[in-house]
């Protein structure tokens, strides 16, 4: 048994005697009573385990004196009322240490700088606050699936070799199995796939191609970006949810994004109290309060076009240090006047120009804007990124061509639109962005298990 | 709406007029009669469009006379029962076609051989036969998610790229930002990590500081492989669930993988019924008697010298190319003798030479053997392998030092020993492996939505 099914069935357990596997993680000896925090990680509820130290055994009193942070243990004990804390607590009859812990033990009884957490990464997944970060990441992929699975959505796994360059040309990994130290000069026609092969920055172009056979697919995987920034927000490797929709166009597809961010939501605060009232004390952010108003809030819509109207009229007030324009990208200062200001809800940008935006956007009729769309959220910023995506053959094909980018090299895609084609949308949601919002931790780094930064390939 | 949800309220739709988006598969014009198969992919169930020539519209008919296979339409019919095959299809009053197709399209209303299938890899997803595939990977992919999640493991996604060599030298591709094409010779220091940096073989090292953190977790990922061979079950780049599990030993593991496979299959059962009866009839296999028989029987369990031992009386009569031997690997034939012969069941073949397995499995007091076992299925072969991990921290660091690993590098594994460690156990199952054995497909090519093999990095 686990504390998990522990809890589950409390009331039927209260008054028996159990026994449980897993760690100390604190130990607190007051005068005749002590108490012990124990976890095994399989839930976020605290299991506290009490001895009295006048009626406990000889042989249970050594192993605890003995006994240090860290240290696995095999206990029996009688479940019994909490009262304080309206929960169960475990009254110990035997402990039994399965696993010592050394003496060097990085992790004590007190707060660690999330830096030194990260330089103990391997052990940090035993702290409380990542057990609620980690935690809630699982509940929230979980979250995905069935929202994509319960509405007839095919799971698709793209390739992550590649020899495409999605969104133009740099920021990607070269994959070889040449050794670069040797000197020796390659030639891609003799690497491992007999051409230059990078690592995916999407799954999007091979995603349409089953959202042309199944209508609604996603995808959720790794993705990899070169990216030589240092920021709290960017990784080289992150995970994202691609979904592809057949029959919708720019608007369907607010639809969608808005009715998936709400019931991801929704899913996360019915599963993860414990974790997010936790993270609320860490962060000291009101972080279910917010996802509530998220979820019960209308998410305005603006053309990029009115949306720098709007900016430019503020300005006024404002005093933006970078100044709207119609021909410039929008700011975070920006995105947060319209988020927090202007709508106090999340935004859904649209109609953007189109060299902003990637080559397989929907080209409008005014031929200056493209039909993509960002979804700003309120303490999140961008969370999401789509468009209609472009169906006419000729269209897409000059569009590549005043970019640069190879249609030869790329047919398969520019055939879907020969092959029986149709108005077909979707976005992309970089999975930890939505972790950083829900958690409301600040780093990136501390929201993935194992971070991959430049110069980081730890553990 | 589309055509699952036409399907799952169908007898609220009889006899009402809907309208519907989808693809022509076939078109058969008999007499005054015609008939369309039609589908939106978003269920294997098939839906027939039929129309009377004599009294449908000039307008329908014009449409239905220019229209080619492959094309994308709109349509609007009333539901009607097909009293054949005890379902429904549609009466057609209106057919527009919104996306042409056009004359050289690859697919026709004929069975393409496989081959030619991967070759057009972006169409194929539109075949009857890899609706079925890819629906049932999907499927398989939900299925696994929901029997780790709702027996309280943690879903981890451990990290791709990666600094160390899990499985020992060898097979890796290395990741770089260098172009080894320029003929440069290029220190690793300098490179994007600062250290030289391949593609995961494996999560479960990682998994492993997650299992000690919250006794339960899983991994379900993509896994890379530098192999350079071209066999029916060899990929470069496939997908891999790698669950870790505390508290748990080698037999407790047997149980697990156990009763994982049988849950995985009932699931897939129950919910790809028309899919497998399609895939059987395409590859002459009873897939669904085979499963349920395996889920019906109990999974016999030998040690690796048993299994020799009855391997070597068999030879007397099987009379095997391969002759058994206690030092030698396990070939083939003898795989299927013990499965299908043997004990007409699946086999767990556990205690393995320490010489065939890998470093961090757990040294028996015999000095010569392993703790790993390996899960061997009829029609299979080997679908799982795992072991009980050595937590004893000298035991492992003089194994990792007898193979030549360096457990400095490994520190954060190996210290997992001294830091509150207990017994735990591991398997890991290639998800592609699991589709071959339910679909019945005989190549690993046709059940990847685009295979990485050598020489192969197309689309």
């Amino acid at each position: 048994m686990d504390i998990r099914e522990l809890f589950a069935k409390k009331e039927e357990f209260l008054g028996k005697e159990v026994t449980l596997h897993g760690w100390i993680r604190n130990h607190r000896n007051q005068k005749k009573m002590g108490f012990l925090d124990f976890y095994d990680g399989t839930t976020f509820s605290l299991l506290q385990l009490t001895y009295n130290a006048e009626t406990a055994s000889p042989d249970m009193m050594a192993a605890l004196s003995a006994l240090k942070i860290g240290s696995c243990t095999e206990i029996t004990g009688t479940v019994v009322p909490n009262e304080r804390n309206h929960t169960i607590e475990i009254e110990l009859s035997s402990l039994r240490v399965i696993g010592e812990c050394a003496e060097d033990y990085p992790l004590q009884p007190k707060r660690h700088s999330l830096e030194f957490l990260r330089e103990h990464a391997y052990l940090r997944p035993r702290t409380r606050l990542f057990q609620a970060v980690f935690r809630v990441r699982s509940v929230a992929a979980m979250a995905i699936h069935e929202y994509f699975q319960s509405r007839g959505y095919l799971y698709v796994h793209t390739p992550l070799f590649t020899a495409n360059d999605a969104e133009g040309a740099g920021n990607t990994f070269t994959v070889t199995t040449f050794d670069p130290s040797k000197g020796e000069k390659c030639d891609y026609a003799d690497d491992f796939f007999g051409r230059h092969t990078s690592l995916a920055v999407t799954g999007q172009l091979e995603g349409e191609t089953f959202a042309m056979a199944f209508s609604k697919i996603y995808t959720f995987g790794p993705t990899f970006r070169a990216e030589n920034s240092n920021t709290r927000t960017h990784a080289s490797e992150f995970w994202m949810i691609e979904p592809e929709v057949a029959f919708t166009d720019l608007f369907g597809l607010m639809d969608l994004e808005e009715d998936f961010l709400k019931t991801i939501l929704t899913t996360i605060l019915s599963r993860c109290d414990s974790e997010l009232e936790y993270l609320e004390k860490y962060n000291n952010l009101p972080l279910r309060e917010r996802m509530k108003k998220l979820i019960s809030s209308e998410i305005a819509r603006v053309s990029f076009h009115d949306a720098i109207t709007i900016l430019k009229e503020a300005d006024k007030t404002e005093n933006f240090a970078f100044k709207p324009d119609y021909d410039s990208d929008l700011a975070k200062e920006h995105e947060k006047y319209l988020t927090d200001k202007k709508f106090g809800a999340p935004v859904f940008v649209y109609n953007w120009p189109k060299d902003f935006k990637a080559f397989y956007m929907y080209q409008n009729d005014d031929k200056e804007t493209v039909a993509a769309v960002d979804l700003l959220v309120p303490d999140a910023g961008e969370l999401m990124g789509g468009s209609q995506r472009e169906t006419r053959y000729d269209l897409l094909l000059s569009r590549m061509n005043e970019l640069g980018i190879s249609a030869e090299s790329m047919y398969w895609y520019c055939n879907l639109r020969k092959y029986g084609g149709c108005t077909h949308s979707g976005f992309g949601m970089g999975f930890e962005r939505l972790i950083i919002y829900v958690t409301g931790m600040e780093n990136i780094r501390d929201v993935i298990p194992y971070y991959r930064t430049p110069g980081n390939c730890d553990f």
